[in-house]
């Protein structure tokens, strides 16, 4: 039996990927085992490419997303820093409202929470209607993509914000949850988008100022 | 901070899910550490949650999903039986195409080639046309459920068939990859659905008789 199709473009994926993990590996060692890095490098990589639509971009968003979630798993087996509140933001694509929700806080909070976003059914792009109505208020979104709702993250959170998603988010105990109902930009106007990302905002300021008791800033 | 939710049913999955992670540790002793087992089996539970309509019977499902990904796991490594060639078989909802070709291909390989399928997109459930056409000729879907692709499954295949899922599948070496273009049953009328169904079992019973050298029995 032989392979009846080449594509060296993603053979060399899977090199690129185990430089990826053994890099990852080297970062967390005496946490997690090489055999655990690999293995979330390449369920990442093949998780985030079930829905992407290019999939050549895979590599270094594997890299992201491989690490914030190892990340998330050692803070939730209480080895890494887990200093300020871990807030998760979970929406259908992770394309619109948690996207934006996730850049509103992370602005506000000015490093006093940290923020993680995720979706049921992640979309294979941001938006562009989510984008560019954050475009307006000065936040940039443009290195930010659509992930699979993890465990992992799941875990890591102290805060869990779901927003269209139905049950599809794990319930653990010691966490708090809200549901926040919210228009869809993907099914909204230009003017619609605005407002919800107006409402978010808000949303989010209230949030931040019952999780934090720092003052929380204008944009 | 306090949980401003409480949802005991979910809370005692939590429960559910250490004890499978428990019995799975057990039969995979020797091969993978006990933290991987739970890493499998929740972040097994999360993917299938993601997508799934009813939660609460998502436990079982997951014990069975983690298991044959921990199993495909442990044949890519050498570390358990590959005595047959394994084949994947990846469609977008894993719903319909890709169930009734797992089905089809286990049905008339007896026990010479091992299947498993998933999806690129998963759905919530089978589509019910797929199950009824396959129960026209005897075959039962009942106890078949959507699963997302995963690195594991990929890794373990020696043929990987694709349905209309786009680059989706991973590419690794040293496999044959094939992609057969067939109508979605979703799209389809009864009467369509039946020449899919046809369709894939002519398909099936070609891979199979490439790809083992006993002869092919008819259903």
């Amino acid at each position: 039996m032989t392979p009846s199709r080449e594509t060296p473009s993603l053979l060399s994926a899977d090199h690129v990927l185990h430089t990826i993990a053994e890099d990852l590996a080297h970062r967390f060692a005496g946490v997690f085992s090489p055999e655990t890095v690999e293995r979330y490098v390449f369920e990442s990589y093949t998780a985030l490419g079930r829905t992407a639509r290019i999939t050549s971009h895979l590599p270094p968003l594997t890299e992201r997303f491989a690490r914030e979630r190892l990340t998330a798993l050692a803070q939730s087996k209480g080895q890494a820093p887990h200093d300020v509140p871990e807030v998760l933001l979970v929406c259908v694509q992770n394309a619109g409202r948690s996207q934006m929700a996730a850049a509103l806080l992370d602005h506000h909070a000015q490093g006093l929470v940290h923020v993680r976003s995720a979706g049921s059914a992640p979309g294979d792009a941001l938006h562009p209607r989510a984008v560019e109505v954050m475009g307006e208020i000065g936040i940039d979104l443009a290195s930010s993509f659509p992930k699979p709702l993890t465990d992992d993250v799941v875990r890591a959170a102290d805060v869990v914000i779901t927003m269209g998603c139905g049950d599809a988010c794990p319930i653990y105990p010691g966490k708090r949850y809200e549901d926040w109902e919210l228009r869809d930009p993907a099914d909204s106007s230009l003017e619609q988008s605005r407002q919800v990302r107006d409402e978010i905002d808000a949303r989010v300021r209230q949030l931040l100022s019952e999780i934090i008791t720092a003052p929380v800033a204008d944009h």
